[in-house]
């Protein structure tokens, strides 16, 4: 394992410092917690989000904290949900008054362990809904998940949901808008190689020479097949057509389009993928208000990457498009 | 080779072709060049920013293409320059007729090939001055460079006299300021892994499982030393103590960091760095204005990364902090 670390069991906690250190106008650790919040939390009078999951996916989520999307972000071990403990911590610290929404992606641990700090953070008095995101297109249920898993679409909900928020709504119509967020979005991957978990030393599998792995999740977990590489556009074609065989799109709707490096994919190769994306959904008349390219939801040195579409109407498209301000996405 | 690509001939094209569809309220190509500059372009009565060199570097340079930084990005091969025509084509596409100030990495191409087009464009009646950035305290002389190379602190040259151009400035107080960034400049940077050019088909150099190279440059070439890789902390001590004794930095004095990830490095891992590196300027109280950790200047998928330290003044720092509109650099 060749990695820029010190201590494997230290790469959580030093890279929480690191941020804080980098981005104290943005973000302030949670004394003794494994949590970044908001440098101004908490935000009164303002619905709060927290998000969050195992560490490695950065700048998920700790990177999203800031005016316009997150308020707080949990860090668990990498690819480990954070315990319960920690996400009432989050919460605690970035309640407002106007309760908290919670932003979790599907998977089983995250799920439980959210839910769990619900009923603690209720049963002091703080107002607590929660969306789950399931983006996933690739596979139903799989390792660590029932149902669909949560990946890079997730970026999409902390953005929308916290225009909302910003914009003074209740915690029902941001966790109403969330909701509608998840409705509309879809997204697949693909992995040409594994990464390693500092803590295990060792890539978690292994892909022969010429080989990818189609659908596979943000933690490793198996996908629909593997396959020869193909050519980008052959791969995109393939993704997308899964996307949006499982959506209503319809000549002249609008999307927002995420590609999405993995962590170890040249942004050389993300517009690659980017132009036949946009060329599919072009000859369909599927209008994109806006693309992202870049590594918004990594897994950790992991090459591959996936492809989100978000189907707008005017609500999610005027609040997608709002100023934010955090460390790893700033929109004017 | 394991890339997500077409053809590895195409790779360059492709990639802008991918750019421009992804990114149309920033940037136009310039037909049938491998050009970008910004979808306003030329802005009247303006002072332009041009810079570019080989591709395999992204987001340098087409990803700074906006405005407060780059007016017109131009893109070679992969690691290779760029032909004198294309910066011409570059050159004349952005002029509003206050003169354009070409920003070019120290690579003996690059500069040979910026000035030839530069003499093409005077002969036009075109004002240009040009600036060339040697970051790099690695090492003196190196493949395809006399003296120091250029590499990631060109980023904070766009940054500051972009923004010094979008304030009004002429050219040759936006040169002078170009000079200032410069002067006041250190990089260097380390690798752990190779990349692999598209139409070379294999790595570059090997390096054996435990070994790193100190100070090796953006497409490869050689640094100080290899071996065996030791702590983030050492590591980051190392860069840090070559780049502060090259400096005249004292008790009080203010700084810009980058952190700066050559492409196939977790985000982690560069939070780990900076944890570091802002303990040690603290521990000799130097200030930090502002840290950017992130892929501003990338080769391919190498693994590995860069300390970049930029000593301020206040026209330095006020430039620095303004703010920016770019695909790959936003500021409020």
């Amino acid at each position: 394992m060749k990695k820029v670390i010190n201590n494997a069991e230290q790469v959580v906690e030093e890279m929480l410092q690191g941020i804080v250190l980098a981005h104290p106008q943005y973000v302030k650790r949670v004394e003794g917690f494994n949590v970044l919040v908001r440098a101004t939390s908490p935000v009164q009078g303002k619905v709060a989000l927290v998000s969050g999951g195992g560490s490695g996916h950065e700048p998920s989520h700790g990177g999203y904290v800031g005016r316009g999307m997150l308020d707080g972000a949990v860090a668990g071990a990498v690819f480990t949900s954070p315990t319960p403990d920690q996400v009432y911590e989050a919460v605690k610290a970035v309640d407002g008054g106007k309760g908290v929404l919670l932003v979790i992606k599907n998977y089983t641990g995250d799920v439980m362990n959210f839910e769990m700090a619900t009923e603690m953070a209720e049963a002091d008095g703080i107002q607590v809904a929660k969306v789950v995101v399931n983006d996933d297109v690739a596979v139903e249920n799989s390792t660590w998940t029932t149902g669909r898993r949560g990946i890079a679409g997730t970026v999409f909900v902390h953005k929308i949901a916290g225009a909302k928020a910003e914009q003074g709504a209740d915690l029902a119509a941001v966790q109403k808008t969330a909701e509608k967020v998840i409705a509309n979005l879809r997204s697949m991957g693909m992995a040409l190689s594994p990464c390693t978990v500092p803590a295990a030393g060792k890539p978690s599998f292994t892909l022969a020479e010429n080989e990818v792995e189609i659908g596979m999740g943000i933690h490793g977990e198996p996908g629909t097949h593997r396959e020869a590489i193909r050519t980008a556009d052959e791969t995109a074609e393939h993704l997308l057509s899964k996307i949006l065989s499982d959506m209503t799109l319809a000549a002249g709707n609008e999307v927002a389009v995420m590609i999405n490096g993995l962590g170890g994919t040249p942004l050389m190769e993300l517009y690659i993928v980017n132009r036949k994306v946009a060329a599919l959904l072009a000859e369909k008349n599927i209008k994109t208000a806006k693309t992202y390219v870049g590594n918004y939801m990594t897994s950790l040195e992991m090459a591959g990457f996936s492809i989100t579409v978000l189907k707008l109407d005017s609500e999610l498209k005027e609040l997608l498009l709002a100023p934010a301000d955090t460390p790893a996405f700033v929109q004017f």
